[in-house]
């Protein structure tokens, strides 16, 4: 039994050697980002009106997609020679989970909503695919937390504006200013500049001087979204510099100036010495 | 009754000395920050339609937070050994203000307005118990004064272009053209790009040649603002520079040339002693 | 006769040196500055619908002011010792030429437009008064030279548009397509984003495929634009840290690595001399 | 025989060199440059409404401008010293193809359009006599492949939403989201700001929570643009402080670090060496 069971274990490292070559194989990864390019080609081409023939094609077209994402997923996982590092990669998990709903048979319309958005996602997994893309979005993700407060700021001030418009604003008109959630929607429409004139004009009819509010919320967030930027800008420059300075110190063969220091004390030394 | 007295102060200081802990405690400043967002919460509840029983329950709650308002301002005046710093500090005397305000009845509907302004502008609150915020702040408000003679500059550019624009265009819509403060709104909407085109169709229907007017102020205002944009982008980046390169040269242990030249004139002397 | 010649020369000449003083002196200074913000305000109040009595009042105004001006200017230029610098100065040039016109009296209604014009442009002497305006004026004139090849670049881009959208539109909407002239008014607006959907939409009924049109010109303008303003930030961090570097080197007492390297062949000479 | 074709070769050498002179001729660049900014301006006036003796005189003068393009082309070409390069250039086969496409005789009006259209590309010829120009459209060419990942990122993006909007929005509105060609082009109408709250308030009576759907694509595309630009901010600033660092090596005197070290190392040999 034992003996079998080993053989069994070799067996399955020999499997897993090769599938983690396979995993690592440029063509396979090639023949992946193309099933996903035709799986969103496919999505793409649902929007379109189709005849019956051609919709009951996709619906196969489909499902030959979950299987190769399927199949790939878990030759991923078998490949993995450690398996607890597998879900902690965030990009495995997601994987994991579009294939798990795309396999859940839909017959509810509510759920069948919910299908076809997994579906949609798929086209997400060329960024999981594609490294330059992962290290794009990586970057995107770092820049976030940093602007941590200063969205909160924002947030506050869209609150109390929202809560000064509500108060005022909502017998003007319900619509924009019903109640604070919809003044904040209309307060992102006027950060946009989008119509916000004709938003203006019409609280202007009853209060003459709501100009300034208007006038405020626009300086003080443009404001903030420079001060935002401006941030970003110089702490990405100066970890550029870093990054820089270090590489440039390490490449030159330069001595620094306590090699040179360093050098004097010596010839000193040897000077006293005689 | 002098022993007395100094019993009243020495109990009086060892209040102040607990209050003075309290006030720094991490608890009692999270208790503050939940009690501000319950606070934030209730201004934004009120502007939805509830029914009575609610509403008087909101009022309720709104008392309960003006009177914990009221008492940690309270706590924080008595823990303050230096009682004249209390109000040189401008945070204090915006949330003493708040307080104040909110402790007063109102019915009359004019002055009803103000008691609910004040309560909304409790949620700025939230930016004088956060200290991050609270830095936030402060750089913003450290960039304006450099932006002063931009904003004047700004400010002379739409009092000529509003100037011209009351004294030819008044006649054609009286409305956006009426005299020089509307026209200056009527710029800062140009300005913005909000539905410009149609402001400018009307003018070029009596002067054809007003789009010159129209196309000049664009050009001008966006090259103003992206000079300003590019003033402060120097500026911090320039601080932000000067700080890291003192910081650097404070913590490393490199010798600056000035050392490297003293060295090399020892060692002269050295040599030439011998 | 020469002796009365030399003293009035000589009386002339302590007249100059008198103007000149009172030309510098920053009491004469803040007058003249109060006189233009009081013409300005004259001009804005001339915007709103006065009585007759007002009116009346605010020509006389004009005039003072007009008559304040004239006389300032030829106390400056009284004041100049070298006559022929005086109109050397743009500024000084412009001064002048918004005085004389002032001067001119005109019943024409023609004319009537250019006089109020002028009357509208005094406010920009605040700029010529104020020497932290002349700076910013002057700072936003010199990086104009700088964008002139990027807006010949952006000129030809409109130009071709122009000339695709009036040969192929012009059929569609007259309006907006008529001529080349028109075109590309109407492609500035497209440029600001203002209701430029209105304007594809209209030829995509007929041309399906104009969306590609208005697509590349957004972002081809978009991408010109971008490149201009980096082009402008970058060359206004390098001269300013041109000059930090510059401004470093002579105040610190630092020596540089050339005379090290001197001093220490200076050493070397030494130890061979010995 | 021979000596025919050596005269023949010899003379053509004559002809090549002096042509070769001409196309490196000032003047002629002057005037090829006049004649660009002439059939501009012809390109120009065909737009307006013109009398048929006009148009007939404009006929004319395009062909005269078609015919000395082509003298240009075949002297620059015969003044090229090695054929083979001439169409490596780009800018030759541009401008090769224009003069081609221009002399094919059209009656057909599907190839009318495309004579007009090659007839106002010659304009773009002002690009490739230009040096400056030239080197504008070089950089800006040259930023193209940088962003290269970044439109890949925002094309998905763009995908995801597009495929989002056409299942869910399509009945609501077939003109704006009636498949995923259409909805792209949509968004990018949200993504300009372009009355994107009409089709917000649109789709928000059928899916109330549609808002969350315009918000994200919003802060998405926004964020994923500025990341763009900072982008080529930084390594554009990269390289101009690389350049310049390079530059200052060369040119100053100054002797490195290493250079420092090096003498040093040779001092010290001396002292032993005695």
């Amino acid at each position: 039994m034992t003996s079998s069971n080993n053989t069994n274990t070799s067996k399955f490292a020999a499997l897993q050697s090769s599938f983690y070559n396979l995993r690592s194989n440029k063509a396979f990864e090639l023949f992946v980002v193309a099933v996903i390019i035709f799986s969103a080609l496919v999505i793409g081409a649902k929007t379109y009106e189709l005849s019956s023939g051609l919709l009951r094609a996709i619906i196969i077209l489909d499902w030959m997609v979950t299987f190769i994402f399927l199949f790939e997923i878990v030759i991923r996982f078998i490949g993995e020679p450690n398996k607890k590092r597998f879900f902690h990669n965030g990009w495995n998990v997601f994987d994991t989970l579009i294939v798990v709903v795309s396999l859940i048979p839909i017959d509810n319309s509510d759920m069948a909503l919910i299908g076809r958005l997994v579906r949609i996602f798929r086209v997400l997994r060329m960024v999981s695919i594609i490294p330059e893309l992962r290290v794009l979005l990586n970057s995107l993700l770092k820049a976030l937390p940093q602007l941590g407060y200063v969205m909160l700021m924002m947030f506050i001030i869209f609150y109390i504006y929202a809560a000064i418009g509500a108060t005022f604003f909502s017998e003007i008109n319900q619509v924009l200013w019903g109640d604070i959630a919809i003044s904040m929607l209309t307060l992102f429409r006027v950060m946009t500049f989008e119509d916000w004139t004709d938003v203006m004009y019409e609280t202007m009819a009853v209060y003459p001087l709501s100009w300034m509010f208007y006038f405020s919320f626009i300086c003080l967030t443009a404001f903030a979204f420079l001060n935002m930027v401006i941030g970003i800008v110089v702490s990405t420059l100066e970890e550029e510099h870093a990054q820089i300075a270090k590489k440039e110190a390490e490449e030159s063969g330069e001595p620094t100036m306590l090699d040179l220091q360093n050098q004097i004390a010596e010839l000193k030394a040897l000077i006293e010495k005689r």
